[in-house]
């Protein structure tokens, strides 16, 4: 597989974290000619436009869309479809359409009944982020040593895979192919149920009388602080995945209120050894992430050895 | 109230993370004469020794504690007692004695029926930490910035108070005093409860068939690895801290439970305006952390720049 690639026109429809990040990905690389973007708000467009962003900010997707080889859609899984419908009627012949939503199962049935003949779909998703969002959020190194999942549809063309791949590996990123059902399974272990989680947790200690928000946050080092930065994700994005996701989130939640359950009888009835026990099978997880390069051996992150 | 505090000799009883960390930031500051360290595990000693982590490392209790001035029992909370057994006949006249443990009702209630004529208590909590455990992982910074909660029991002598507060901020903290009963309810919101929250979601990746631990380690970067740094702590410390703290613990999971529960029925029932109010609201208890200056507001910690 050659790891050249090239599109002489991308095209980015949604401009925010990741699509920005991926337009200062494609610069960094070189692999693009002319990078256009479109977002639905005139202040996200306006605000594109002042931080040259891309190459050409348009004031509709179609505009946008037009003549493109490459064209992302990154916006929330739940717009797609209106997206796709919009933009179907002007793709150029042979354009490969892909997306960056966190769910796959339903942004293929959003997308592929509208996709035009002769234009391609291959499902994209970098397992990358912050806790910011909007154009301002992008850097280029979003994608370094992260993950890409890639997802094709049944009968997609394997030359087409394999560019979408050499793409994003272009951007920095490593990937792994995955089929649609276990792409959403996963998605919902590592990172749709952990979201709800953190967003729970937020909720609970910001809804309690007895103890202040003030209080919360003056003390958060404690722990609930690393809950909050998930939880300060975009809402409309969570929305979507967890609406978009529904079975395979409510499926590891269930396994995780068993759980759960499990260890409260055993701190109700001071069952000591259940507790360390699971505590300590839990360390090992940690240990292979630090392997993996998927996180920081620093302390806390390193964030504790300053004094900011 | 003055800043000035010193104490001839400190004894550190335990050699984790805490006391380390104390011992230097107490270096740093010059506050102490003498440091003198036990722990019960003799290769823990052994490294304390090796490391010159105090000034004197004793292979008793009873011996680092012997003429000190200021003596710290940095033990898992449910050693409280027995270490206080053993050091009680020997305490000096005069001697202040305090705590660094998680929990504040169980230590009073392990340490003070046992405090001799003469000795005072007042319990410290400071509220930092890492994921790393053991002599070597103490560093003089741990505390900088960082809240230290002070929880004296009823009829404490203010001059005695204070001067443990001033000791505390020599070592970089902030201080607040709390009540005990307050203390651990503060302390089950943000920090009992999330990291039980973090145990169980690491438990149940690790535990599923259709998913594997690799998956899980390769993916991680999605959301599910900000709970593993603090589902890596200390296992038998935080055994204690349940089982000691169990009743404001079960009380804050109950309302996690319900909430979480509310969340999953919004879901089920497709209810995205609900989701989406309840993702909104939790966003602002984040930009109050930041604002606090209790974590960086650096993407993803800062962690997301580097290509590591």
């Amino acid at each position: 597989m050659s790891e050249a690639v090239r599109f002489e026109r991308v095209a980015l429809i949604g401009l925010g974290l990741i699509a920005g990040s991926m337009s200062l990905a494609m610069r960094r690389a070189g692999i693009a000619g002319e990078i256009t973007g479109y977002a639905r708000s005139a202040a996200t467009r306006d605000t594109a436009r002042e931080i040259s962003l891309v190459d050409r900010v348009c004031d509709s997707a179609q505009d946008a869309v037009k003549d493109a080889d490459l064209v992302v859609l990154a916006v929330p899984v739940g717009a797609m479809a209106d997206v796709m419908a919009d933009i179907a009627p002007v793709l150029k012949k042979g354009a490969l359409v892909t997306d960056v939503g966190s769910v796959k199962r339903s942004v293929f049935d959003a997308v592929l009944p509208q996709l035009p003949e002769g234009v391609s779909f291959v499902g994209s998703h970098p397992m990358a982020g912050t806790e910011h969002s909007g154009p301002r959020a992008g850097f280029a190194e979003l994608f370094d040593n992260r993950w890409c999942l890639i997802v094709a549809p049944e009968g997609a063309e394997e030359a087409t895979v394999e560019k979408l791949e050499t793409f994003w590996r272009a951007l920095g990123s490593q990937t792994e192919r995955m089929d649609v059902g276990h792409h959403d399974l996963v998605c919902a272990v590592v990172s749709h149920a952990p979201h709800l989680i953190a967003y729970t947790m937020v909720g609970v200690a910001d809804d309690l009388s007895r103890v202040t928000d003030q209080e919360v946050i003056k003390f958060s080092a404690a722990g609930f602080r690393d809950f909050t930065r998930i939880a300060a994700s975009d809402p409309t994005m969570w929305r979507d995945v967890f609406l978009t996701n529904k079975e395979a989130t409510l499926e590891i939640l269930g396994r995780f209120t068993e759980e759960l359950f499990a260890l409260q009888r055993a701190i109700r009835q001071g069952d000591g050894e259940h507790l360390h026990d699971y505590f300590t099978r839990t360390r090992a997880i940690r240990r292979g992430i630090i392997e993996a390069g998927q996180d920081t051996d620093a302390p806390d992150f390193g964030r504790a050895k300053k004094s900011d």
